[in-house]
């Protein structure tokens, strides 16, 4: 299958520690096991040099002392051939989604109605893209450095192929409820937080053509896309998220078919 | 209840017809038996003349001979006031869609997230709120004049209270499959036409702390709305509707619960 | 509405603990709040002497000491008069689901089939009714002594009335996931464990023309029916759980509405 | 996959009609479209001779002629072996479904419970295998000789795969709403009857492990078997209700995963 992995790619450009978890950045680490399990699969992320550069400026405007940059290759940009070509797309972002142009929401939807695959991981939940999808404001409770652990309460469900009955993800970031989406068609999973918090953390939508898999875990401080459970989650869920091909409805003025 | 009859108040100056079918308005003759049940009814409006003034322009643009006008009474403005006050919205648009300005969209869409019911009438499928806050293109297939039959799916349904199995609607506009609407919450009604035709009719949906209620019928050259029947389930639907009054949720960083 | 409280009656008479807690049972502590509520309440259980009789045979063959057995009054047989006067049946059963004869489950389904609201509480996840009417095992896990809070994740509902963010149960028995039941029609609520688990509590199912709540927590040796929030939550189940006065269906051979 | 298909084969002995559409009977038909997709198929059937001398038996009692019985090849048993090996299983029956062994019907449900998936055609809406896993009368309204077309509501879904947005299955036995089955955790096909009725016509349900379809159309005096896109529907069943290699949920005490 085409799968495409978009990562903002910002952190890695400013914190030593995510660099040293995802030394090729989000999407690369996604990308490689993909491949691994017989995707094509294409990375695109934003120009994150420019993006770092804005948020230098503002941090010497209020004058903070500037970030530690590195020096990385700038990803791909997720060009209208890529998109169209695109059967899966996985979605990472956190600090840049207002750089994201409404533009390349609109076509990214587009595609969705027409029947490509997205998979949302972690605060991809504030992406405009999943936002325009859910229609309601997906926000959240959340705290830095929690233990989460996540059940499968939907074992009948190919994203859970293949899985224990829980997984132990270790350190992460919580999210609490209320988590503001619509209902989930399917609710696959739930997380446990040691600080008191439960999270529908596996949920999956339908919108027009388009299957959607929103999917909790994967903050940048922690390895968590390196947990070969989660590796396994995300890769059951873009072979879930594969489009029908189904004959494209037929919408307008429809003459009688019957006398 | 405080329940607001939103009409764009279009057609009935531009046809006779649908004067004649709805002398004052469809919004009045909604609120009207919605005032029988008890409520505190509000209604708004576009302001009709100055859109009906430019479908006569663009009538005299292209040549065409200018529609006959009627002189009606300008309906209210849908104010902050009203719209804060409000806990059930019904809303009945069709040719005026784009009329309605985005900062009123957003500003019923808060209203909806925060708990306010919305009750969503036929062509309404089209109107911004209902697209925005279902994040599809909502499209369908259509016809006039065919003849339309509502089957009860879910009896449980406080929408189903005191209706027979199947409601004969007459006469009707066609709307076909598919509705590329997200999956309903609930399926409460789905129509046959005689022309060959099925629809998902009666659905609900949960968008943050509001509940939405879609229901088909009421094509503005067809009495449908002074159907009693018809009548009936929106007086459900609205009743149903009701904000809960359940703590608001907290959102963003949270302290741990549990140590 | 006319309410009819179902509980085994057992633990009581053999467990001073559970008799500290609920002196006149578990069914007259949520029977005393449902009529303070507004409520026409009966009360029923087994032939709990009886029960109790057969407990202590077992012990003296297996070479037991008896347990220590109160003198309480018998509870009120579950009568067909009773049944089919009843508009919303609560279910509290744990040791003795198999002494409730097949033949009044049978009258129950029934029931719930012809609209009678059903509200399941606690251990009567493993009743012959619920599993009947479920079709699956309806098990899951459990453990004694844990800390519970349940969190609501569908504010909007009507069983959420009145509720805040989340409900401190404080100790209650565990029960954790999987839980082998259909796909809830809507989850409300879903609790979490200091131990390290989550449950699906709060869920809502249709079955004919009835309503059904599963509600999880109420250990006969934890004072949790004499929580406030946890009696919210029942008086709004039973509230929701209403029959719909909907015409009933017809099934079976059925003329052509159209030639 | 390994897929085990079901016919109680009784028409097919006492209908000419019947035995001119399905000379080698329902389940080769079935069974012969799905070994051509690549299955190893299993057929299964009541002992119909049995049941036809039965049916002769009441006939001869009730003073009417006996009818024309067709010498076949009796059906195979469902043994343990068989069932255990099977992944998923499809079911046709109607007149003879009380001559199904309760015992059957339980080792049925218990390896649906377990993971194998069930197809249930038409009639067996009635079946007490179906009747079992739904908890619910499973009724409806039903006419001889109308005409069927079935939409498709969710395009999305991998039963819709290749087909397009509706089928026209010509002359059928009418099933209409209301179908007293739990709500479908999705519904997939929505029937459209020349009469009049609309219908519920493709519904999936999970229980336990399990996945379930019912599909409606099929019946014996109609050649609906033969018709390439219910093939389509029913192979592409059969592929979605493979079996999730889950790790089997642990039921019973937990110890505490946290201290």
């Amino acid at each position: 299958m085409k799968v495409t992995v978009w990562n903002e790619y910002v952190h890695e450009f400013i914190s030593e520690k995510v660099r040293e978890i995802y030394p090729k950045g989000i999407h690369n680490t996604i990308g490689d096991f993909l491949k691994e399990a017989g995707h094509e699969v294409t990375t695109a992320s934003l120009d994150s040099s420019a993006v770092v550069e804005r948020i230098q400026k503002h941090r010497a405007e209020a004058g903070q002392e500037p970030l530690e940059i590195a020096d990385l290759p700038a990803g791909g940009e997720l060009t209208d051939d890529i998109l169209n070509a695109t059967e899966v797309l996985v979605w990472w972002g956190h600090v840049a989604h207002e750089q994201v142009c409404d533009e390349l929401v609109e076509k990214i939807r587009k595609r969705v109605l027409d029947g490509m695959g997205l998979i949302i991981l972690h605060s991809g939940h504030f992406s405009k893209i999943f936002k325009t999808l859910m229609g309601t404001s997906c926000d959240l409770k959340w705290r830095d450095d929690d233990k989460e652990r996540i059940w499968i309460v939907d074992p009948t469900h190919p994203i859970a192929e293949g899985l224990p009955e829980f997984i132990d993800v270790g350190d992460e970031e919580m999210y609490g409820e209320h988590f503001d989406i619509p209902t989930p068609d399917e609710l696959v999973m739930v997380s446990w937080f040691k600080g008191g918090e439960i999270f529908r953390s596996g949920c999956t939508f339908k919108r027009g053509n388009g299957k959607i898999f929103y999917f909790r875990p994967g903050h940048e401080t922690n390895p968590t896309y390196h947990h070969p459970q989660i590796q396994q989650v995300i890769k059951n869920a873009v072979k879930w998220a594969k489009p029908t091909t189904f004959a494209y409805p037929k919408y307008g003025h429809a003459e009688a078919l019957e006398k």
